[in-house]
């Protein structure tokens, strides 16, 4: 593991800290209550790709989060059932295992409390209560099985178990070994020349006070506690252009002043995968981004040259995607739970 | 295999024909301008699975044809971009090779033809040109690569050819081996005791007329030419029950009044999997359908017992899923080209 000196975190007073790039590990840490099995994580994978628990039978977990792409859907801000859209861009679900908090303003504690979010939410999955979401998959014989072999119990098919399992399938999307990694593990060859360039620029601006760790999210979080930022941190012309301050951030979860325009820091990794950026998506390409960056939380603008270099070590943190089996969704024979409910 | 002889064909001016049950083969025919090859494949599942090439960036192929479910989804009719929805009922994508023509009304003479239509249709992948949506696959700079390397020659990324590879994918989606196919190899414990009983009576009956082959959707017929039935048929109650006659069918695809009514008779593969039923969507269970057949097209009444005996042998009709491993999506690094695009 190469280690390095890292001056000039300006956020966190300009103190100094030794700061080791690290690897992405291959495995996630997980709740004492939800270890991992095979049979939980198959379990997950189909509820998350079943798009049968939203109002209209359209949308899944997978349609904002999609793990054949960067864990996200492209768009500036999701759209969900009947076409609605709401104000926030999809973070991607890869590596989502390694936020101490979840959703950009931290307001669940875990991928489990996340997973229950979207399925009630009007504008994403838009079913009236989690009770009816459960309901449905109480009527497709092959998950009341399944339920039971993983949970057990007399009523396993239960919105937390669920829940449970959908955690467990997200804790396996971790995209290790990206040119980085290798870097960070001794191969030289791994990043180019102008990788390492914008790695130096990267950490010598003082990007890492906040991107840093083996997710580039941050410092070691205990579970449930947030790393929160303000954003932007410093008034720019790119305030107005991109309505960086339209909405609260934090403060409408806390009602803290404090956590206005707060927000969790974001993994980098994938970050060339998940265009557009930022919590309202209205920034366009990952070079805007970096340069949007700079004035807004470091103060300070950048050269086309930085600005080119930082993207292309920013690159460098696309991982490997592990290769997955499609789920087979359980049935309902003879009928469909979607068109026999009205939405 | 087994033989039977099939009296009572209504529908074919009372003449006895000798008809055999015939298992589902496992690879299906394709045109000679089209051989399947793994890459071509590999490429046809991607772009199935890509929702960049719809307006919103949210509707792929796979929405409407879930592949990890029936081939369909669930619903009544399908919906599109900004929830927008259709009139008709997706049919499956599974076995859809063994269909001479494409669509309801058979207006796609091939799976290539096909895979076109829904990319430009307001009400479901929604973009303004099939130009449009190839311009999109042309900024992804994997898919350029794939295309060249499947398809060669100086400007490889066509419409056409991607129509191609996604028709080569969906002849790949074949179910054989169900229950009924077994049986028909000889396995007589296979089925069950009222399995059997239902495909006699289906036979009896002259459900056969129609469904039969392998894949229970009519004679052999010459590529691009379609097996039209009308439906229903015969009046009965569920006419206005269930608004059978509320379109136009192949009618308003020829314009030929002999035509008014008619459907493609739908292949019964996997026909548990795929409520709710018929053209309109509006009969939601298959007990229902089965009972609303035996007036309209062959003039009987079923008794229970009939209805629930055939309705087990069409559940024998359920194939095996051929295992499937997800595509990756090739990516715009630093961009997304659903963002970059009005809609």
């Amino acid at each position: 593991m190469r280690f390095a000196v890292i001056a000039g975190c300006l956020l966190l007073s300009g103190a100094s800290f030794a700061q080791g790039w690290q690897a992405l590990p291959e495995v996630a840490p997980h709740p004492p209550d939800n270890p991992p099995d095979e049979a939980k994580v198959a379990l997950g994978k189909q509820l998350f790709f079943d798009p049968r628990f939203s109002s209209t039978g359209t949308v899944s977990c997978n349609s904002c989060h999609n793990v054949m792409a960067g864990g996200d859907d492209s768009r500036t801000t999701s759209m969900g059932v009947h076409g609605l859209t709401g104000p926030r861009n999809a973070p991607t679900v890869w590596n989502a295992a390694f936020h101490s908090v979840q959703f950009w303003d931290g307001r669940a504690k875990t991928l489990e409390d996340q997973a229950k979010g979207p399925v009630v939410a009007g504008v994403e999955m838009g079913m009236s209560s989690l009770e009816a979401a459960i309901e449905r998959v109480r009527q497709i014989p092959g998950y009341v099985a399944q339920f039971g072999a993983v949970f057990g119990g007399e009523q396993p098919v239960t919105i937390d178990n669920a829940a449970k399992a959908v955690a467990a399938y997200e804790r396996t999307l971790i995209t290790p070994n990206s040119p980085f990694d290798r870097y960070v593990n001794g191969d030289d060859s791994a990043l180019t020349e102008q990788q390492v360039r914008g790695m130096q620029t990267f950490q010598t601006l003082g990007c890492v006070a906040c991107h840093r760790g083996p997710a580039f999210n941050g410092p070691t979080m205990p579970d449930g506690q947030g790393f929160y930022i303000s954003f932007p941190f410093h008034d720019s012309p790119y305030v107005e252009k991109y309505g960086l301050r339209d909405e609260d951030g934090r403060f409408a979860v806390s009602g803290n002043p404090d956590d206005k325009h707060k927000y969790r820091v974001p993994t980098l990794r994938n970050i060339a995968l998940t265009a557009p950026y930022f919590h309202n998506g209205r920034v366009k390409t990952l070079a805007e981004a970096v340069r949007v960056m700079a004035p807004s939380q470091l103060h300070k603008t950048l050269s086309d040259q930085q600005v080119s270099d930082v993207v292309a070590f920013l690159e460098s943190l696309t991982g490997e995607f592990p290769e997955q089996t499609m789920p087979r969704l359980p049935t309902t024979p003879g009928r469909s739970i979607v068109a026999d409910t009205p939405h």
